[in-house]
C-alpha cells in the first residue's frame, strides 16, 4: 500500500527520529526522555500543522506507521551510537530528504483544506521545521534552525518552485522531483558553501 | 472591510511583531529566527486559542492580513533597529494597544462559541500574553509576564469590566472602548508606578 | 454527580497545581507566573491531548471544576509554602494518584474517539506526564521526567495492564482500580528503590 512518496516520508520520519534520539542521548536523557525527543523531532512539525488547520486526530494518531518508524529510530539511535560519526553523512542524507518531503506534504495538506498558496508554503515550511524546534525546546536549547545555514529557506524555495510548476500544470510526478530537488540542491550547497541569513552571528 | 476595530488589531499585531523581531535580533538570530520570533509573538496567542477552542483553521491561515503585517513589522525591526531607543514609547503604546484588543477578541471568541464568562475572559488574557510567553520560550528564557509589572492583571481585570458593561446591556461601542481602556489605563500606570503582583523578587 | 473516578480526578488535578504552583514560587515568579505553571501543569497534558484528537473545546474550558480546582492548588501552594516539606508525602501521594487517574482518563478518551490501543496508551501518557513537560519548559529547565526516576514507564506499563484486563471483559471497576493500582505501585516502587531507565546519568 506504500508509494514511493510514503516511502519518502517515512525515511524522513527515520532520519528525524534518530536526530531527536541522538540529541537526547547527548543531553544524557533517559531512554524515555531520548523517545520523547525522537517523537517531538519526527511527528512535532506535522501535529501542529495538524492541529493548525483542524486536521484531527493528527496524522499519526491515525497512521500507526509513524509510531513503529520513531521508535526503530531510537533503536538506531541507541545501537549506532558509537558509530554516529561514520553514519553522519547518511543522517543528512535522510534529513535532508526528510525536509523535502515534508514540505511537499504540508503544502498539500493546506491545498486539500483549501488555504491560500502563501499560507500552504509557511505549513509546508512548518512541517519540515518545527520539529527541530520542538526537539531543542524540549534539550532547553535556543532552536537551531534559527541561527543555522539556509534551512527554513530551503523550504521556502522549494514552496515557490511548487507553486511555479503547478501553475505550468505538469504532471505530479515533476511537481514532486522538482520541488524536493530544489530544496535538496539548496541545503546541500547551503551547508557545503556555508551560506547563512543575514543578522547570524552567534 | 476593516473597521476600527480590525485596524486596532492589525496595530496591535505589527507592535507584537516588532518586540519578537527584536527580540530575535537581540538574541542573535538570523533573518528566519527573527521572523519565527515575530510571528509567534503576534499570532502565538491567538493560534492557542483558536486550536483549544477548535476554531480552525487557526485565524490567521485564512485571513492574510496578519501575515503580511507580520512580515511588515519584521521589516520595521530591521530597518528601525538602530532608532530603537527612540520608539521604545511608541512600540509601548502599540504593545498597550495591542494586549487591549487582543484581550476582547479573546473573549468574544469565547462567547461566540458559547463558554463561561470566566474562560472567555481566561481565553482573551490568553490570546494577549501567550504569543509573549511562547516568544520568551523559543528565545530561551523564563517567560517575561511571569515576573514583570501588571500586565496578565489588566487583561483581567478588562475582562471582569467587559462583562460588567456587557450585563447592563450597553452598545458595543461603549463595551469595546471601556473594556479596552481598563486594560490601558491598568498597564500605562502600573508601569509609570512600578506596581507589581505578589512574590516578584528578581 | 461527582462519582469516584471524578473525585480522583480533581484529586490529581489538585496534586499537579500545587507542584506547578511550588515550582514558580521556587523560580520567584509572581503571583501570576506561578498560577500559569500550576494551571500548565494540572490541565497542560490534558489540552495537548483534547487538541490532537480534536476534542474541542477543550476538557478544561467546558467543565470549570478544573479551573477552580487549580485555584485552589494556587492558594494551598501559598498558604503552606513553609509546611512544604511536612507535606511533601502528601504531594507525592496526591502526585501518583494523579498520573493514574490521568492515564486512564487519556486511555478511555482515546478509546472513545476510536483509536489503536498503542495510540490510546499514549495518550494516556501524555496526558499524565505532559503537563509536567510543559511547566518545566515554562520554568526553563530540562524536562524532569526525561531524566528521572520511572515515572512515564509507570504510565505505560499500566496502559498496557488496562488492555490485559480489557482483554478478558471484567468489570469497569476492575478495571479501573487494577490499571490505576499498578501504576501507583510501579511509581512507589520505583522511587522506593530508586529505579532508573537506561541512558540516564545526571
Amino acid at each position: 500500500m506504500f508509494n514511493f512518496f510514503d516511502i519518502l516520508d517515512l525515511l524522513g520520519t527515520l532520519a528525524f527520529a534518530i536526530s531527536g534520539a541522538l540529541a537526547g542521548r547527548e543531553r544524557r536523557l533517559d531512554l524515555f526522555g531520548m523517545t520523547i525527543l525522537a517523537f517531538a523531532t519526527a511527528i512535532g512539525g506535522g501535529t501542529i500543522r495538524d492541529m493548525m488547520i483542524g486536521w484531527t486526530p493528527v496524522m499519526w494518531l491515525t497512521n500507526l506507521s509513524y509510531f513503529y518508524v520513531t521508535l526503530l529510530g531510537v533503536a538506531m539511535a541507541i545501537v549506532f551510537y558509537k558509530k554516529f560519526n561514520f553514519l553522519r553523512y547518511s543522517l543528512f542524507l535522510f534529513d535532508t530528504i526528510g525536509i523535502a518531503v515534508f514540505t511537499l506534504i504540508g503544502i498539500e495538506k493546506g491545498m486539500t483544506v483549501g488555504l491560500h498558496p502563501i499560507i500552504c508554503v509557511t505549513l509546508g515550511t512548518i512541517t519540515a521545521c518545527f520539529g527541530g524546534v520542538i526537539r531543542d525546546i524540549l534539550a532547553n536549547k535556543i532552536p537551531l534552525i534559527f541561527k543555522q545555514e539556509i534551512y527554513a529557506t530551503a523550504c521556502i524555495l522549494g514552496g515557490l518552485v511548487y507553486y511555479l510548476l503547478n501553475y505550468f500544470e505538469l504532471s505530479k510526478d515533476i511537481l514532486y522531483v522538482g520541488t524536493a530537488g530544489i530544496i535538496i540542491l539548496i541545503r546541500v550547497l547551503a551547508v557545503k558553501y556555508k551560506w547563512s541569513l543575514p543578522f547570524a552571528n552567534v
